[in-house]
């Protein structure tokens, strides 16, 4: 059973990703190459949430180079250079502490499907996603019935818009640790708006302190499916975010030299192509839908 | 211009992933996740032609792992494991001597697709990759009309099937560094036969010290598009040719625990986005095709 699992699972992420990558060049987005190594990487902090232990670093002909933990700073990067709207399926290389073994929802190596917009709002990602999440779970539905059948897993269909709370509300009702207890009590994804986060998530002139930007978070206990914002693009914006985060500039001279002049505005997002198929097929771990099995703090084999 | 050059050659790379992603599917591969830290990647050697100064490493909670420099290994593997037909589009990361700079088709980060056929031929291998490389000029054409007339560049439509050499009928008419020489002799892609190269491409039991092998050749001095082969499948074989090559037996130990009762057959082979796009567009060098620049001995800058 275990290997025929194995099967069901590369063919329905197959099928997510054929999906995935067909809407977005439907819409007319930029399919970029993703990048492994470079001299800037997203910090993934002050993100309360993150434990990795370290950046995974090489040394290529004197040059101190990181393995990707997230596109976002190409993403801006892109934009300026004029490709008003993108997508890239990337690695993502996250060495998390060995404790999140049993979170469920963690990989030290998965793929994220990231895009952004030029002149991109929250709303524009909220309609993008929503089309996305229900053509996405209708395509695997119509492709791979059988192997839903044999896994057990009903989805519910699901409409737009999804529910949109605070993370202040959302806190007030479930508690610090509101993720998974709100996830629990949904049986459709939601919105969750304004994350204390990195740098370049945009703060809300209107509101210091609050943020323009947003996770999607599945139901039925998944938690986490995309997080996304609109951008910082001012450079005395992105160099103040940077400064409170007590973050290293020297280690981002590269992005604020193309920043200098401003960044373009635009919102984006991205989401792990393995919590998705992990979500539509039910799968109690992450790791269980991958192929090759990435799972902090277990040894790997291949 | 430069910069007009920049977003025409996104472009094109966008309209290349997208008909190769739909090609594959519509033939009923399944397409896998990339894998970019494993204990065992690609030896590339005994390759006269590999200039690779290290294989990129990191240590992770006592792990030593290496980045990917092709799929091949785990190719094999996800063969094994029940998928007939698979593809990846995977980062490759080949860390090149800086005398790869002015080859003008070397990259130290890439993306590769990578496919394999259980049970496969060379000639499948061949009707499939021929049918690809004129179904995604012919697409670049029809989409990308505009930037192609502005890039000056014209491309021949061409039949089926390709010319085929061996690289001993090769190494006879151009002599021992044959690959430029006959690509500038050609005007259509041409399949070059039976390399001396690494211990999973098949040597030929009727001819021992010839290989099963083949690379794809595009014409005009653009040079190496693919490179496959059948494999080697039985363990016995496996291990005397890593012996052959001399290489460490220990690093592929989990490679071999698998393959201890044999792979199964297969052929396959991968080809360079990249590259594909510099010969599309005519690019001088394949980096001038990257959005974020990979070029040996180059600095990176984002």
């Amino acid at each position: 059973m275990e290997s025929r699992k194995k099967l069901m699972h590369a063919k329905i992420t197959s099928e997510v990703l054929r999906y995935c990558t067909d809407f977005f060049h439907r819409k007319g987005f930029v399919q970029l190459m993703p990048v492994i190594l470079s001299p800037i990487t997203d910090p993934l902090g002050p993100d309360p949430g993150s434990t990795v232990i370290k950046t995974g670093e090489i040394e290529y002909l004197g040059q101190r180079l990181s393995l990707t933990q997230s596109m976002i700073l190409h993403k801006q990067i892109a934009v300026k250079q004029g490709i008003k709207k993108l997508f890239i399926i990337s690695p993502n290389v996250r060495l998390e502490s060995p404790a999140r073994k049993e979170s469920g929802k963690h990989l030290f190596e998965f793929s994220q499907l990231d895009f952004e917009i030029e002149g991109g709002k929250r709303e524009d990602v909220f309609g993008l996603m929503e089309e996305l999440m229900k053509g996405t779970v209708e395509h695997v539905k119509k492709e791979c019935a059988d192997e839903l059948h044999i896994l057990g897993r009903t989805l519910p269909a699901f409409s737009s818009p999804f529910s949109c709370y605070t993370t202040h509300e959302l806190e007030e009702k479930y508690g610090a640790d509101w993720e998974t207890a709100a996830s629990l009590a949904h049986s459709a994804p939601f919105w969750a708006l304004c994350h204390r986060r990195e740098f370049y998530d945009k703060e809300d002139p209107a509101e210091p302190g609050h943020y323009r930007n947003y996770d999607l978070i599945y139901p039925e206990g998944f938690g986490e499916a995309l997080s996304g914002a609109e951008r910082e693009y001012e450079y005395e914006r992105i160099i103040a975010r940077i400064g409170k985060d007590r973050l290293d500039a020297g280690r981002y001279a590269a992005y604020l030299e193309l920043a200098r002049d401003g960044m373009l505005p635009s919102a984006g997002g991205g989401f792990g192509i393995e919590r998705l198929v992990r979500y539509i097929t039910g799968a109690k771990h992450v790791g269980d839908v991958q192929l090759f099995r990435r799972v902090p703090g277990e040894q790997v084999i291949v």
